[in-house]
């Protein structure tokens, strides 16, 4: 017996005589007792914000997402007994593997996303600068800040791992400590990951806890700095989301919850072509895969009318192939439902379809008793007419057909659902695929195409990805979670912050235009990595571009575009007032000017962002650098990447080029 | 006697029976009678999404981006019919500055935030193309598109014109259909600019209706699509987000509400420093304009203790010099409140403060008719324990003093306000602005610092400006306004697509990497802007990079880095194999293979984003280029941007370096 413990202000709470047993979906044996009595949410707010939030925040954002990484690669390390519990749920390894190591890989891209997009500092940075006033004394710019609260996230039973990795990495990274509470039916599996990052001892005492049971008073609890993460049933957010100290508060509330997905055959994708095969195929996944489970599943298929019934048959057969029993043994290919009580509930909410539909298909082998659901298929002659269709739910293999007169009739079907999380449309089409986009994106949270093309790298209709935003709105809840770095904001406050460049530059930790900048002790390629300060400046001595040079580069490099070579043409040119040197002259003189030629630190030139060439150079005239040190990112321990905020000035102190310059430089030691 | 009207459905509609009777808050007498009778809220609904909608969504975001400054540009023109109403609501006319070419001027920056960060195009574009497979024939990008439901747009008494407009105009550009109701009582100013745009003709059908009076049961016919923008009390706003059908819809609510903005005296900023002064006049100009009628208007005045006496002292004579009176007069510096009402209110909370805190100063040249009120000035010797100065906002001319030991408590007293739409700090010390970012960024949406540096072009604690947020946590509402691009998204979806490179293209109407591009009928420097297609294509022959050339480079731009040099000391760098060709002579010579000389419809190359060098090129390598249309934006009626996508690829068509190169190239005709 399973007694999946809670974790409250560093202590462990086994059940408590209010906790529920859970049965095996299989065997229908007592598997768990799960439940804590009342717990002290007032110590575990407390733990969070007085304990768990100083720590994350002493560390800064890059170092959160190594402490991210490292989580994930212990978990991975231990994944054979994540995967030992697995078949419990009812579900058999392919479904544990989107749990498990779906949930390891998610904090994996989560971290390595967040090392790439965000600053190695305390703040994030959300746009460039912008130029408040003429003269540039006065300047704004975006920041992100960690929120000062507790972040409460609360899972759905369907992905135990995954459900609490995919929330649970980008709150940390972010800097806000964690309350996990997890679905009681599935909380052993939660509970298991969950006490592996506490014995890890990876990550900082007060920045996870766990509930497993209720959560009693701890939402009359939170206020402006915290953040609700919600997964489960549109019912359920609804009553969360109207607390009214919550509403008074405006604590931010994440939800993602009911959604009749929709999958759209093209109109030009009819039997015989790679697209129907596709559309089938997927179609018999998404309604098969966690035993339709998943809150991505497909429960709309729309066809066009003229291949409805082909989309029947080819499903039906497809459908009759599946092997549904033990999720412990490896032939079976889908396990069962996770409880006896979610199968009365699929059953009830199909009998609620089977009234505005007709049956096409029901597979004939699942197992009688536990919790085994027969994968079901319906057919609705006037989709327009029926609502179940659109608003039920019937978390299980349950799917009905949709008829569309054209793809403009498909997308309202699609939209008719009120809001999903994703619609996926199999086409070879683009025309195709842009109407469709454009009539549907609004409803979806994301839209998948696919097709011969794709087929054989797609990551599949029903997996949302770290690197993309997983929600929808309307029915689905309105939230966004994930989407790399836009899934970290959601934990961080987005700030306006004013002032002199010279403030800017210290409350950023990145070199602000117009900040007066200082001359190092040496020339900045002779310093390493960690001795080179944000500001640190050298101005170079002056170069003059001659006609001659121009002549020259354009003979070598074969550019001899005629605003460099021919006057009177040069002329007529609107930004030109003459012959002017090419742009790649001025940047190779520039970086003749301000390269220290002798091995140092500096070791490559790895790019160039937002160059913008300001004025032209003519001959005659005299151009210098100033080379900023701009931004430090650490990368590894030998080495990191310096950016460089570079101006290239004309005679009259007027900047001619302004670029940011990408370089590795070595650390120190 | 005034009339504002409403507008429904293409329909102006008077003031009905219900109308109340609006009152000069100078003179007494009767100005306006406004408020409809019972408006058809349904043919409101149906002419926005019906009507509205699709003609907003028929035009792209840079033309309806035009159309809005165009509106901004009309009411330029005629601005001064508006200042003559202005008065009437007990305004300056710097008040109606704010107002008027205020709300002006924040229309004509977001037009053209909007033209320079969105495409040019029906889909905005968010964040990169993320690839999401090993040889990148699925891919992923995050789009925005208009929504498909209306924006209701509830605003306050105190901005009738700005508040219209800086919600009017992202929703716009956005191609969101708007129904504006302003604050009954200041209504007729509202009216006045909308009844313009209306005759205007600048706007299609269906895209601006306006609502003076009650708004019925407006909200009960919103769902998912649709946007409610909210500016007014906190109690009002708390009863409209507690509607259960928006709740329900996740409707997407924009609350800006009640703020007890604080401005920070530093440590370092005592009496005889130039932030001291700043400090007292900003705080002065914030306690008066607009009679102190501003949602971030300074109603608490942080100092360190021991210049609280000293602060009040200087702030108590600055504010004795203010001349109050007639609002039409030149010599006011101060009008009135908006009515003989909230000149009660003001007291009424005012009497609050006075509970726990002295009265330092008041005004006593307050006339005693209308609705004028007297600067009052508090000091608060225990702020810690006080809760009406932090919690109770006098909507006027009202702000107390809060002496702080440091500045860590000066934080926690701003941040006692539980979340404002701005706060203050004057400092010349760097390491205190960032110190009381850190500390106060995540409880304000704004941070406004101010020295001796930025004095001059500081736009002031109160002003929020288009290209920043507004808005703010917790009790400000949890809402955000404005930000440039940021501040259309509240009015579009995001939704992730993926799929194959072609479909990416087709969809976003960007070329996508990987998609098959095309050869064009000649080579595209040959093709002027409108002809042009995306993903058009030249591959470039072949130029040898030979140990020659790169010496020559080298000598001839001066740049001898050794790893282009010294063959010994480039083979120890970790990044190379050997002697490497300059990143500027790979640019350099592949700007030789594609440029086509002769004058043509390619007139400048303006810049280059996102330069990485993937590859060492080495002495003998071969190199070849691709260029490809990546993007078009029209910049006039003669010439557009062309983005074009640029591999530079080795003998082994490996990428050596890959770059967005922008050019600006002629139309057509």
């Amino acid at each position: 017996m399973l007694t999946p413990s809670s974790y409250i202000a560093g202590r462990w709470i086994p059940p408590g005589a209010s906790a529920q047993v859970i049965e095996s979906p299989v065997t229908g044996e007592a598997i768990a007792r799960a439940g804590s009595d009342e717990l002290d949410f007032g110590a575990a707010v407390e733990w969070a914000t007085g304990t768990g939030g100083p720590a994350l925040r002493a560390m800064n954002i890059h170092d959160r997402a190594r402490m991210v990484k490292a989580v994930a690669l212990m978990l991975q390390e231990r994944k054979e007994e994540l995967y030992a519990l697995n078949p419990l749920t009812g579900a058999t390894r392919k479904d544990g593997w989107i749990d498990i190591e779906g949930g390891i890989m998610t904090a994996l891209t989560m971290a390595s996303k967040a090392r790439r997009g965000m600053p190695d500092g305390a703040i994030h940075l959300d746009g460039e600068v912008e130029r408040l006033s003429r003269t540039g004394t006065f300047l704004g710019r975006h920041i992100a800040v960690s929120l000062r609260g507790v972040a409460v996230q609360i899972n759905a039973f369907n992905f135990p791992v995954w459900g609490m990795l995919e929330k649970l990495a980008p709150a940390l990274i972010a800097g806000v400590p964690v309350i996990v509470k997890p679905a009681t039916q599935t909380s052993y599996l939660t509970e298991a990951a969950f006490r592996m990052i506490v014995e890890s001892g990876l990550v900082p005492e007060g920045t996870v806890q766990l509930v497993v049971g209720g959560t009693g008073d701890l939402l009359d609890r939170l206020g402006p700095q915290d953040v609700i993460s919600f997964t489960g049933s549109a019912a359920t957010a609804l009553k969360l989301r109207a607390n009214p100290r919550l509403l008074a508060a405006s604590t931010r509330f994440i939800a993602e919850q009911d959604s009749l997905n929709a999958a759209v055959l093209g109109p030009d994708a009819g039997p015989g072509t790679p697209e129907f095969d596709l559309f089938i195929k997927e179609a018999a996944v998404e309604m098969t895969v966690k035993a339709g489970q998943k809150c991505t599943a497909i429960r709309r298929v729309i066809a066009p009318a003229a291949h409805a019934r082909a989309v029947a048959d080819a499903l039906s057969a497809r459908l009759a192939d599946i092997t549904i029993g033990d999720p412990a043994d490896p032939a079976t290919r889908m396990g069962a439902l996770v409880s006896t009580g979610q199968k009365q509930d699929v059953a009830a909410r199909a009998a609620e379809i089977a009234a505005e539909a007709r049956l096409a298909f029901r597979h004939s082998g699942a197992p009688a008793e536990g919790a085994f659901a027969a994968p079901e298929l319906y057919l609705c002659d006037d989709p327009d007419a029926a609502r179940a269709v659109h608003d039920t739910e019937a978390f299980g293999p349950v799917a009905t057909i949709l008829p569309a007169r054209d793809l403009d009739h498909a997308a309202r079907l699609a939209n008719l659902g009120g809001g999903s999380l994703v619609s996926s449309l199999f086409t070879h089409d683009p025309d195709i695929a842009r109407t469709y986009a454009l009539k549907a994106a609004a409803w979806h949270g994301r839209i998948y195409v696919n097709d011969r093309d794709s087929a054989a790298e797609a990551t599949g209709h029903g997996s949302p990805l770290p690197h993309m935003i997983h929600g929808g709105p309307g029915r689905a809840g309105g939230g966004e979670e994930l989407g790399g770095v836009r899934g970290v904001l959601h934990y961080m406050a987005r700030t306006a912050v004013q002032g002199s460049p010279r403030m800017l530059s210290a409350i950023t930790g990145e070199h602000a235009p117009g900040d007066k900048s200082h001359e190092g002790p040496a020339h900045p390629f002779r310093r390493d990595f960690d001795a080179l300060e944000i500001s640190e400046t050298i101005l170079t001595g002056p170069r003059e571009v001659t006609l001659a040079d121009i002549e020259h580069f354009a003979q070598f490099t074969g550019d001899t575009f005629y605003a460099h070579m021919d006057e009177k043409a040069a002329k007529a040119n609107p930004f030109f007032p003459g012959r002017v040197a090419h742009g790649y002259l001025i940047l190779s003189f520039a970086a003749g000017l301000f390269v220290d030629p002798a091995p140092g630190p500096v070791l490559a030139n790895t790019g160039l962002n937002g160059l913008r060439f300001r004025k032209p150079v003519s001959p005659g005239d005299t151009i210098r650098v100033r080379l900023t040190v701009k931004r430090k990112t650490r990368r590894t321990e030998d080495y990191g990447e310096v950016a460089w905020s570079v101006t290239v000035l004309n005679q009259s102190d007027e900047p001619v080029a302004e670029y940011e310059l990408l370089t590795m430089v070595a650390r120190s030691g």
